[in-house]
């Protein structure tokens, strides 16, 4: 996530870090490239007049930015979907905590938290990293290695789906707990609904990531898009003439730019700058989980790389 | 669903595969055609010059783009909800299988499941296969064969409803737990939630694949749509000459290929390149089940059907 | 709903059934004719040139189409949140019937339904076709009759409401089974909120049965689409002489089309073609709960009328 | 609520009730006025010729029915937002009501209530008049003595939030119920969670009252459409000729319309013929819990207001 | 939030405070000088006739509305969803309220509340208004010293988290209510899960706080929007003469007005006039709390600032 403050005034148009303008400079060029030589061809091809006029991009125009608009509002749904689970694994991993402080172990003095509470608590932190990890393809041993028992490191690795088995461990956690009477059966219940509620966190994004819009959709639009913008310059080198370039680039710039968007915003889970700081969502909820437990050698925030977090 | 790179550059042209050109090429050929036939003889039709201007495709054009946009929300909306039906699917199995591990038969040593807790896991996976079969039509005995007892197996068959009647038969396993005391009353209606979730996804689907968007709706943007295309060449023909065919070439391939994804996307469930991958899913649910029953003997994944994931 | 193959083709112009031209084509006349009138006064009336030129349709044109869809976006909202009610209802009787026969009256042998379980699985097929009824304005008697013990017909058939209340009877049956220790509390709370979700889809249907669309957004929304066909010719006559009626009919297909399937949708219960086929529906439900009772002679699916499924 | 049919054909033209054209003569009149005199002027204004074309128009007419489109559907939401939440309550208080009936004072002879269930089913009734009332800010003090036991009358007149106070005194009642075991504590929360539905409700209507659409909003899409058709008649007053005033009158009388429309449903708890039917409602939930209390002298449906349902 | 009635008539073009005008004066007065400059001298850039016509900003223009569009509707729904998630604190903190009075301390005398309850209650209204200085990033100390016990403060003060502190000691609170049996545990799973709604509102809006829509897209819209009115006079001034700068006014006017109202409603929370109300809300959930407890010296309704609440 691109963190810095929107530029004002004149500065607005030649800030290039954050700007789409990077994924579609190639493109851009050629367009207007084209639109360059058309404009001194006075849009002959071959001695040929190629006879254009704008009307057809009157009326593929609007279809193409309607097109465009619902594929945006379709990418959006998802980055703001992925955004919406990570907010709830906030929310789910601080219920937890403080229903593992306030329903397990209730023997145990409040102030300092008992081994197993600390113990339960730990694995909700490594579910969340194990997850940023699982969506991101990397690996998180590293990350994983303070936060399991020494015992249970190697098996974890093996793991097919590493959040999800991390997951039943909880659960055969809370088995444990119930069989040792350490949790009334109600809390259990309570408790693994929150379960529920992370398994639902990982199928959530796991959902967006392993379907992207369908193919053909997106294969439509980018064609008709550059299409359009190719054709552009015929159209209006009559009435425009060397002006042509220069508006060619304009509109192109707008459609690329969205197009380009759409498929930034698709798979928000990546590590491009318009993508979801997992990473510092991820130290947050350890930070959180840390003071509760009453620790103070807390997790600082991610560095920022570029003007983004991670 | 189609798996493969989005091509860059000129590629992107070329790209037959996946693309919606396959189910639309017969009519765009007719359409151009008959652009041709009109551009050779002017517009004129048995010595009567057709009077024809842009402007009325630019009234319909209009209307036009916004219901096909509104009827391909629609669409896309039936196909997402299909994909969150089949996430929850992942999610419920899951829940439910670490709750049958957790909560069922807690007498024995957890390493190893319980016959019966091995044998309603079973049925979870087979529920599964069942529902992608309801969906698609086809005979789901030889999957569903391994998963159940001998004896259930031609009952099943004859079954109308095969995966409700496999819910049916997890709700008597359930009810024998009950009366067995294998399971506690507050677990098993926990578990019964569980049940209920997955006759929500059962519903849900069924609710996708038996109700279309109203036919007149669809006619009604179909008969546009054909008439626009079809009556195009007229109105260009004077503006443009002969780039006209060209031009309502693209126009048309916009216009047909929105209304026939709209098509494919609107029965999500079939084994066109488009739908959704039902056999993908399930089996990645009957891996992750069988890893949390300890087995070893994993399924693979389905292979790839030209690029696509069925 | 309509239940027919999709014409391909030429056909596809000839389909009449389940097309809204049925219920336009008296104002697509008119309005043809009109045009026609016009084209042959050259757009005089009284002696005086009506000056008129395609600007103002464009102008009110695209806030037209937008207004059209929008209404047509609510219109279909209504008619799918119809179609989810009723898919709930599938659901929801399904799992009544399984928690029935999972949860009460546990003494029985499970393989036939004591006559308490029959009683209370019949109740809850009678809402179904209450709730049918209800929604179409219908008499419920003959359907119910054979559902409810003899002794409630006469009162059933009294009461202002009668999905609720059937509703309410289930309710006392539940307490009834509570009193004589039938079912464990745990449970009855739990059957009890399956009534709940009945209540809820009764609540829901009633709400969109009872409250249309704003009628002075749907009158706006008409006039605006009559003055603008009406006026249309007059626009047109100038540039497109003798086709101006053939164009005229074609937009004002376009436009009449969508406004009266605005209407058709917006009412979903209904026995309208286009409407939603809750006798189906309810016999799928009968067939399914009767088959979990053990029965074996079980409804038919309704006959089609015309390609309609009601 | 407007109550009346469709009127179809010519009328449709005449009918005025329930028509938002009252909202906007005055506007209406006065921008018509102007396009007269900028027609007989044509177009000069002392003396200096408004050189304007439709371009301007067409530019700026697309932004503005986009957002006049945007700001109708935002309170079109509002409006059913509130719908639903008034369903709601006509679902929870049947609930509710049921589970006073089943659960309460179970001792009682079912098909008479007791006096504390009576009690607290005229609590709910009486929570439903005080919503209508607080919402509407009018005086519910002569609806709620009836239904209120006369110490209360008092307290419930001084209270600052009248239907939260009510909720307050059935969380009362309950936690007698609880402290007389006159319940079991399960049903007691799942009372509790219907008082949290309540809550709910009540909280809800409060958000939509209060929080209107932002205030900046709506001024600049007023200001828009004002500055659209004062101008207009500049820009049409050259092509269009006589009928300039004419046409600006249908363009005026479908911005105009749509913005009074939005104005209308952005409150629909007020006494409007376009909001609400509150007193329908509550005199429908008062009926349908009178008749589950086995009363037979049940309130009568509200008289029309014109053609309006209050 | 602004509290003023809508003026009517004339009076609303001279409207100034709440209006948007105020953000985007500079520039649309730098627009228009330059759209004079542009009149004055023909569109003629250093002796070179800059060719234009409208057609450029007829394509852009469509893509521009729809893409400003896009923007406001996600701007509005952070908005929006803000609201929700306040008012659902409304609502959950009053039903927690009556949970405490309720379910806690049930041997305690009605009227008069327990020191526990109260003590719970005053944490209740705490966490409100150290949300309320959370999202405003204020200091909330002098509002939460009066509804704390004095030990607290200051480990209040010391938290990162403030909200989410007060919420720990909640839980805790109500771990020790259960110790020392002060609580059924039933009812303490019930006021567990309003603590879990009350995490969800934290949760949400620190998740509307800090994820802005992507900046690449504002940019992107930002960009062009100043393109499409910096060069709009060009365009214009050839058929429009001494009018342009009018024009280029009131087209500038929307565009912007609609790009400045974007940015101010994407982060709801702060105090700018078009924000949400945090403090009344607060204020409001804090007079119901105390006069639940009984309490008589409630809270007043802050002060307007100008015609704003905060």
């Amino acid at each position: 996530m691109i963190v810095c403050q929107r530029p004002s005034g004149l500065r607005l148009f030649f800030t290039y870090r954050g700007s789409i303008l990077q994924q579609i400079k190639a493109k851009l060029l050629v367009t207007m490239l084209l639109a360059l030589a058309v404009t001194l061809t006075h849009g002959t091809l071959f001695r040929l007049k190629i006879t254009m006029t704008p009307v057809p991009f009157s009326l593929i125009g609007i279809a193409l930015a309607i097109f465009l608009g619902f594929r945006n509002s379709a990418s959006y749904d998802r980055y703001w979907e992925g955004r919406k689970l990570w907010g709830q694994l906030v929310i789910t991993s601080r219920n937890l905590c403080r229903q593992i402080l306030t329903f397990v172990d209730t023997g145990g003095t409040p102030p300092s938290p008992s081994p197993l509470q600390r113990k339960m608590v730990y694995r909700v932190i490594a579910f969340t990293h194990a997850l940023r990890h699982h969506l991101r393809e990397s690996c998180p041993k590293e990350d994983l290695a303070p936060l399991l028992p020494a015992n249970e490191r190697e098996r974890t690795d093996r793991a097919r789906n590493k959040p999800n088995f991390i997951l039943e461990s909880l659960g055969n956690e809370l088995r444990r707990c119930l069989a040792e009477k350490r949790t009334h059966p109600y809390f259990a219940a309570s408790l693994d609904q929150n379960l529920d509620s992370l398994a639902g966190i990982l199928g959530g994004c796991e959902r967006i990531k392993n379907t992207p819009i369908p193919f053909a959709y997106t294969l439509l639009v980018h064609r008709t898009a550059y299409l359009y913008c190719f054709l552009l310059p015929f159209g209006l080198v009559d009435s425009l003439g060397f002006m042509t370039p220069f508006v060619v680039g304009i509109i192109s710039y707008t459609f690329f730019g969205l197009d380009a968007l759409g498929d930034a915003l698709e798979q928000p889970f990546g590590l491009f700058p318009n993508d979801l700081p997992l990473t510092a969502i991820a130290l947050t909820i350890e930070g959180d989980l840390r003071e509760a437990l009453g620790e103070s050698d807390l997790p600082k925030p991610p560095p920022l790389v570029g003007d983004c977090l991670q």
